[in-house]
């Protein structure tokens, strides 16, 4: 049975934000972990806030190896670890799957004991001061077999997952690269090269801007250089990615003065919307929604909060909005249909404003 | 002086949202408002929420007119208010405004009592069952002067917006027109285009989507038939938007090889973040934040809030994400810089689960 395998000792090459908090997990479920980095300071950090040790172990008795290094140093490190480790499992947490096996198949490394992982959760901040063994619980971990892997390695990095409190998916490297270019990093460039057009816009024109493009543009604000190695180990998902989007663009330009047809496409656009999963499941319209000014002062959302509260009223979601030149702000509250009239009766009684 | 103008009567034609929802703010005001529309039962509604009377007025005692219909109705509307209220001034409040121009002039309709304007304010719902007369408060409300208008229609149209309680930005039409295909148009069309392509991407993979690509295709969402009207009724302005994308994308996808190339065109798009005016003028990295599991539980987030009420630590802004499989999400909790270490104490000291 799965829970039969002993992951210790496990050694993790790589102590930033996702390395340090595997560290994190494993240690509070009794795993031994061996940290490794090029960079003494986070090793020591990491052992500080309890991701593992930094002493020594003995390199055949090592069961797993965790690679948690950057995009473009991944597959040189796995091929020496392959070697280094001869009775381990190697993996590791990279973002792009495919590529780094290319790579390795190339070099004739022998792969019965590597299998990629990727665990969906880190966070705009790296190193290991950041790190929580709580980051992966209920995120998904997928783990990428190849053809020439053993099962009980595939095993191995599955339970490695759970006790890290992830939700396992099981998808080929193909195919996980070719989701990832879906879901994120198309999403990612287009976020970008809308942000980079900001630096063309007139300043009186941003003054314009609202929340929509705010969210739009929000993601283009992470690392570029961590970024810069994520689209460069996906290169040919994310061009394929691009090249559709070139030709839907290209197609928008053309009927940009047909209605019909622009109706059409954001139609289809709004129904792509729902295509996403939302809350538990949920979509966002199925709520009512309520939108109050809050001062920008201490206490302000937990007064409001409290009125909630008083009426047994759950807020499902919320969204705050700044004034950018007053010091107020406007919450959006989403609760469940049908709630709206009463919620809204208490609050202007308690003297908030709506407005909604 | 300003002050002297009296807007009174007031005809507002189109009782939507933004029509009804000036009616209730001019009310306010003591504003003497007559209301209009093509939909008696939306006419019966706005009546009875305090937006105005549905009363005849005397057409040539009328001192303003706001023409409140949608986009492609608009020319038309305000051609006609010009002829029938031949001492009023005339306004609208679409979102576009060198196109109704445009037309206006090619009707030869004399215009020196017209000026357009924008409130930027609004909302996905639509009807004057959700109008507000706070709408507007601390909003901008751009006022787009032309060459043949009168100035004192201009005032008048200022003080308008003042009353409602908005920022005034003056604005040639044009100039308008390529700021709000900049920052709002362009921004909805690329959101679209990214929520569309989600129609043809499996649904195993969407599974790995975050939080990102939910920020990125959010407004595409909204209405496509209102949309539909704004980009037709500022065509040229996107066009060129759109073309202006065209090119980057064409660029991108011809550097997507060349990393340093890539890490040029990410760095210059996470300068553009910065240049929109973010909280209050600042910009979010300025605050720490903590990111904490809460149950999906009537009363939790007044609870969590209660601990930084507690502290008097000011809680700047809020992010809620939702585990889409538990009954659970994270909120993200943005607050001034260097006070995240005792709130942090607290928070773990009352049972909070922290991620960082």
């Amino acid at each position: 049975m799965i829970e039969g395998f002993d992951l210790s000792p496990v050694v993790i090459i790589g102590t930033g934000l996702v390395g340090a908090s595997i560290g994190c997990a494993l240690r509070k479920a009794k795993v031994s972990v061996y940290l490794e980095d090029l960079l003494p300071a986070h090793v020591d950090l990491a052992v500080r806030i309890g991701a593992g040790s930094s002493e020594p172990v003995a390199d055949a008795e090592v069961k797993l190896v965790i690679v948690a290094v950057p995009p473009a140093a991944l597959a040189q490190v796995i091929a020496a670890a392959i070697v280094r480790f001869p009775n381990a499992v190697i993996t590791d947490v990279g973002s792009v799957k495919a590529t780094v096996l290319t790579e390795l198949r190339a070099a004739k490394v022998e792969l019965s004991r590597y299998i990629g992982s990727h665990p969906m959760a880190g966070s705009h901040e790296t190193g290991p001061k950041t790190a929580d063994g709580e980051l992966f619980v209920n995120r998904t971990w997928v783990v990428c077999p190849h053809d020439t892997v053993k099962a009980n390695a595939v095993l191995l990095v599955e339970k490695l997952a759970r006790l890290c409190g992830a939700r396992v998916v099981t998808m080929g490297p193909v195919h996980h690269d070719e989701a990832v270019a879906q879901v994120s990093h198309l999403p990612h460039l287009v976020s970008a090269l809308v942000a980079r057009h900001l630096n063309d816009v007139p300043e009186s024109h941003l003054k314009l801007a609202g929340q929509g493009l705010r969210d739009v543009t929000r993601i283009a604000g992470s690392d570029p250089n961590l970024w810069r190695q994520i689209i460069a180990a996906n290169g040919a998902a994310v061009r394929n990615e691009l090249v559709e989007l070139h030709h839907d663009l290209t197609a928008l330009i053309s009927m940009i003065d047909n209605q019909d047809q622009v109706l059409d496409f954001l139609a289809d656009a709004q129904l792509g919307t729902k295509a996403l999963p939302g809350k538990h499941g949920q979509i966002r319209e199925e709520f009512d929604l309520l939108v109050v000014e809050i001062p920008d002062a201490k206490g302000a959302l937990s007064r409001l909060f409290a009125v909630f509260d008083d009426l047994a009223v759950n807020i499902e979601d919320i969204l705050i909005e700044h004034d950018d030149q007053r010091a107020v702000g406007w919450v959006t509250i989403f609760i469940a249909r049908g709630l709206a009239g009463k919620v809204r009766e208490s609050l202007v009684m308690q003297g908030w404003k709506l407005r909604r």
